[in-house]
């Protein structure tokens, strides 16, 4: 099936501001809670968000084989474990019916009402279920930076780095969809000079800046995911803002890895820009430094060029942009990562979601986290509101958001914005 | 609500074997197709399942509020969810339903039709969908043997250890009941004195006794579940085979912790026993070496007595028994787990789970794995017929069980048995 959807010329009769995330070559899929206080499974173009169940029962998918309750759900899982043809299919659909030479909808002022929403009308959900979430550690930058500061500048990278896409397991049920306020964790730390730990709330709260994809049911325990199949089982991508404790961290990572010190917290952008909408921003991605195994070898563009920032808001202030990165970097690729995840059998689902690890670029104003923008708080970033910060402050706001642009067309994510209260009370 | 069902006085009208695990006083709770292919939940008297959902719907739960639906799932999630004067209220009237005194069930030959069903009639399905799986490490004699072989024997325990019950995320995917085979896993290793990984089947595939408890819906993100509370949203209990891959493990588990050595499988029994069950075999724990912080310090007995054993079965042979253990000697029990997964925030809903680690004695017959017990493969275990073990070896079933026993009553979990084949070949 071409992806029609993807089509640069095309217009829609909704309107879309010249620099918006979501043009009608985008159509992501997300979730949302309506102005009448029901969950359907939506898409958006410019500031409008489309109720793709009631779009359905209006007949407008007519001829794609869904079943009928497929975007009246809480999830998207079970869209997405419908497959690729199926993304596709309907992706291409909402592409017509919003296409500005279409006039079903746009003349129907019965139907535009029951499927059209302002932003201000609904509240975004988690898009999927997510049954297992995995983060990878896959930038050498930021591999790289945390090896120097913590170990050895000069054998900064752990002997297996350059064969393994190294990831570990994520907790699923603290991830978070964006605009949800979170508390600043306490937990045990080891002070400085200190033998015996202590208690209390952490004093170096970090984001980091990640990716993470979404994929569909791909195999059954025991079978591997061959790479040059990988791509199938892609969904889509949102931003991920993987909320860090860093004297928890260290305290407590070795030897079986972070545990605590994540698992407060961690937030997703709400909208999935589909692997397909991404297709004209495919990239080269960084060479090898040293031979892989021939399971993580692949052939073509596997990364994609999406500039990141992330920006910190402290309360009634202006927001100061930090960072500003680009998935491009990740030294290992999506396709590595699920065929590594997958090669000893271990069964992947709709709506898993796996994560790229904090992505950093080769130069300071590009790292991925404050703990590298700041190297380990050594020296401090000068906020707009004249404050600086070393770590984020209780009611600091972190904003990341991300976007594709090539040839007048721009595909975005819009943003992952959550605060950062301070210590949790029991009411 | 007393717990009527533990009354060690009570005979059951269904016949019940003098050593069986499953006494009237057991009642677990468990999931299973029936011949008629209908998923059901359960429970287990003796050699007899009986169908829940269809007790249910013939009114012999009446007066307790229970939904028309709530055992007619393929989950137990959601009468987890219910929550502990559920749990007990159905157990008791199980317990009286059963009991030799009451003939109602016991006279009615069509009743019994429908709800009775013999072993061989049924198969035992993952007894909870596992939202998030946790794995803990919270033997001492486990963590100081595996510090000894690998780190330093004066050493053995890190710095954290005895402040810390040690955790990490494991992944419930690859979660599967008692009875489904594996396959041995495939990934990369260092070879001995290699400088450069090689890919290949793993040559050291191993077994972790553990024990895993269920939870119910317990806190909200960001709320700490304080450890005087954390029994309530304890379930039950099942035996764990945490299978792992010992030469992928050491290659891929610095700095992120086990991932690729885990993931491919980990098995468990089919049967929730009950924190209520367990409730006559509460011991006193391991005395603390270090004073613990005061979120970790609890009062009252939170260990159990639950006699463990390990078997390994060759192709065709008789098994031998390799290892016997105790619950009773995890240095850090469930509710300090609890407290300490929950003390930043993170959420726990019904159906998670969340493991002990490997559950090593102090004497060499009683270590959980096989990398202890064979000390690395220097100390190979005499097999019944002839062979010798290091690890597992192909078309070996490895078996657990576990049992308490007192004043004449045996409350006991069955068996986690699972075969592992050859390395996965396409069909």
């Amino acid at each position: 099936m071409p992806l029609s959807a993807n089509n640069p010329d095309r217009k829609s009769w909704l309107h879309v501001d010249k620099n918006s995330d979501f043009p009608i070559q985008n159509i992501p899929f997300g979730v949302f809670l309506t102005r009448d206080d029901i969950i359907t499974i939506g898409t958006r173009i410019g500031d409008t968000a489309i109720d793709l169940g009631a779009l359905h029962q209006l007949g407008y998918f007519d001829g794609i084989p869904l079943t009928d309750d497929i975007f009246l759900q809480d999830t998207l899982n079970d869209f997405i474990a419908d497959g690729r043809k199926t993304w596709r299919a309907v992706r291409n659909r909402i592409a017509h019916i919003f296409d500005s030479n279409n006039d079903a909808l746009k003349q129907n002022k019965h139907h535009k009402e029951i499927v059209l929403f302002r932003l201000d009308e609904i509240e975004m959900q988690l898009p999927v279920q997510i049954g297992d979430y995995t983060d990878f550690y896959s930038s050498i930058e930021h591999a790289t930076n945390v090896g120097s500061m913590f170990r050895d500048p000069d054998n900064a990278l752990l002997p297996n780095w350059l064969h393994i896409p190294v990831g570990y397991h994520g907790r699923s049920s603290s991830i978070i969809p964006s605009g949800i306020p979170i508390h600043r964790p306490q937990g045990q730390t080891l002070p400085n000079e200190a033998t015996e730990p202590v208690f209390g709330p952490s004093k170096l709260v970090d984001f980091e800046l990640e990716m993470a994809f979404i994929t569909t049911d791909a195999n059954d325990l025991g079978e591997p995911i061959p790479i040059e199949e990988a791509e199938e089982y892609i969904f889509g991508l949102v931003l991920l803002n993987d909320w860090s404790a860093r004297d928890i961290q260290k305290w407590e990572y070795v030897p079986l890895g972070p545990f605590l010190a994540k698992n407060f917290a961690t937030s997703i952008s709400p909208w999935i820009v589909t692997l397909d909408a991404l297709e004209p921003y495919r990239v080269e991605g960084p060479k090898p430094l040293k031979p892989q195994l021939p399971y993580l070898q692949y052939k073509g563009k596997k990364s994609y060029d999406i500039n990141l920032e992330v920006a910190i808001r402290p309360k009634g202030a202006k927001e100061t942009v930090v960072s500003n990165s680009n998935f491009k970097y990740m030294y290992w690729n999506m396709v590595q990562q699920l065929a590594h995840h997958t090669v000893n059998g271990c069964p992947v689902n709709s709506g898993d979601m796996m994560g790229s690890g904090t992505i950093s670029g080769p130069t300071p104003d590009s790292y991925g986290s404050m703990l590298e923008l700041t190297w380990k708080g050594e020296k401090p970033i000068k906020m707009k509101d004249g404050s600086e910060r070393k770590f984020i402050n209780d009611n600091d706001t972190v904003i990341m958001r991300g976007y594709c642009e090539k040839d007048g067309t721009r595909i975005g994510f819009g943003e992952v914005s959550n605060k950062l209260l301070p210590v949790y009370k029991k009411k």
